[in-house]
């Protein structure tokens, strides 16, 4: 098995080289530091959701990114309306389903925009094991099960799906239902900073936007994120600070430094 | 009278220990900054606005914070769903009539959340006579009447809603129309920082939560987060490393400082 | 020539001193930071969008600033609303472009608030291109023309729309297709961060609101924003901190600081 520390390093090297586009239709409560984050990464954040113009836009993009944080019908339909496009298109797609299994309108969604097709789902456990069990239920956004408990069911998942899923978490878990990968890295006061879920999916979006592989660029994601966050902590007295430095280290943060910190294991 | 401070931090300690999901239906400026107030207080923060989810998200909800900080009327509708529901359940109601008084559409929409029935509403000095006197005007969202002129007028108006009211500026006053309590922790820098009585709010609600006496828990949110803002005003440079230090204060602030640091007087 | 530093001073200490409420119809990515932005500036900003109110809170301000950033048709026509309204008061609007020529939706949005008529267009140099040139495209909110091959084209723009413009780079250059003044304050860093363009944007309307020039408040404006980043890079890590460093500098610089640091040349 090859290096993986080692590719990691070598997409974030791409990702700043190239700059990709990344289309986010996104939640309002995250929007400015997704943002953020992509720019410290070295993408390109673009953020459009009106349905005239989500075709035309993702038309440009390395990746979409599509988070159902504060979702309305008419935005589930614009987010359909670029996956489709996505798709003819050959761009990746990363869903986060954030509060899927809290409601019905977040549950259908995530299930609908799964029907379209997307490279890979990113959530954790509770909102990653709604999209196999409708029926299941989540406290708001917030996790109820372990990542251990998820990690059988994210494989059947996957495979019962035909979709990589990443469940994120203390350890995060990716797995295509075949290949299993895990990302040690990570604090836990990036639980006590809202969006942090949803950075990781932008960061991953701007990952596959130079790695075809989805189980390896979200890994590689994760890393990046997990590692910035844990040297951000060091710094740092407390959420607000933590959000600060988080895009701080994301943007200082080398190829070299990300190779060495990462700890993905197979 | 018992120890209101002591009171005060007893509560932080429930919220931490109790978690309570927080539905927010609120304004776009300050949706971040409010789920980060409520993360570092110790509560679960959802924002969920669809017609079609926010009385399946408020049945999980400790309490429901109406904000119409940017307003449309779809977004009433969904706050008066969301409200009419939470009546129904028990859940306590905060409502913060962001620039009530400025435009018509502010006034009648707080006019029609009230008349669906609240626990308490916050908001300055111009925002909450307005309530009382559609006539009056404010000036966009800042206050145009001084808490003393407004303390005789919150208890009129407390009675003939039949609503206690919690009008906040250089020393914060809560009345149920009987009781009033006053608080005069706070600094004069948050008003350079945007959202900081929207944060107020929603930290009322975490506290309603936990304490079913509206006046109390209002007066030991307001302790709190004027409390922090004097901590975090101590360490900041300006409005924006206020807004930073003030998310660390209130992770790191303890029950017991809280209890001795709590200004609240009859 | 007067000394164009101590009129961006003396402008400074207008807003300060008569706090003029500004009346953003913005993108939901910048919102928390252009209300921000202004309140460190001095300004009193406000967020309104509600096809139902913008006329009434328009009437109350001293500039309106549209910004098309995360734009859908409804925004587009409360944008249009407000304008006609602010246009018939002499009010003085703003209108960021942004994303103009990456969609058809963004640039005929942009094209459709130009014929109400706005007293200034700030971008960058392919959106500001864009208007003029249906045909041209940009990569998403980024440009791709320098600011020297916009100069000649800023100025025929100018010219053509009747409409001063203000193109904003490593130099920012402001024409009405007369006069040309250039803006040399700024960093490097100001583009890792996201909306400092819709920042410059909003504070080139609160110096609208006390300085009748356009193409001189909106260079005066660009220096404070410039000055401040500069000052503020200094003492920054990386995008995060810059972020907030640069609302504590732009609530604590002075008219004299301003005088005396902004860049300003003809």
């Amino acid at each position: 098995m090859e290096n993986l520390g080692q590719r990691a390093g070598e997409s974030l090297a791409a990702i700043r080289q190239k700059q990709p586009l990344i289309h986010n239709i996104t939640n309002f409560v995250v929007m400015n530091n997704t943002a953020n984050a992509l720019l410290a990464c070295g993408a390109s954040p673009v953020m459009a959701h009106a349905a005239e113009e989500v075709e035309q836009m993702v038309s440009f993009a390395g990746a979409l990114v599509l988070n159902i944080g504060t979702l309305t019908p008419v935005w589930v339909d614009s987010m359909l309306l670029a996956a489709t496009k996505a798709r003819e298109l050959g761009v990746p797609i990363v869903l986060d389903p954030v509060g899927s299994g809290a409601t019905d309108l977040r549950t259908q969604a995530s299930l609908r925009i799964l029907a379209v097709g997307v490279s890979l789902v990113r959530g954790n456990a509770s909102e990653v094991l709604s999209l196999g069990d409708a029926a299941s239920q989540t406290k708001g956004v917030d996790s109820t099960h372990s990542v251990d408990e998820a990690a059988q069911a994210g494989m059947d998942l996957a495979r019962s799906l035909g979709t990589p899923v990443a469940i994120t978490g203390a350890v995060d878990l990716v797995t295509d239902g075949q290949r299993v990968l895990r990302v040690a890295n990570g604090h836990p006061l990036m639980t006590k900073v809202t969006g942090t879920g949803c950075t990781a999916s932008a960061l991953i979006g701007a990952f596959l936007a130079v790695d075809p592989d989805p189980v390896v660029a979200a890994a590689s994601a994760l890393a990046f994120l997990g590692l910035a966050a844990e040297k951000a902590a060091d710094i740092s007295k407390g959420p607000g600070s933590l959000q600060m430095n988080l895009l701080d280290v994301l943007y200082v943060l080398t190829p070299e430094e990300l190779a060495r910190g990462a700890r993905i294991s197979a």
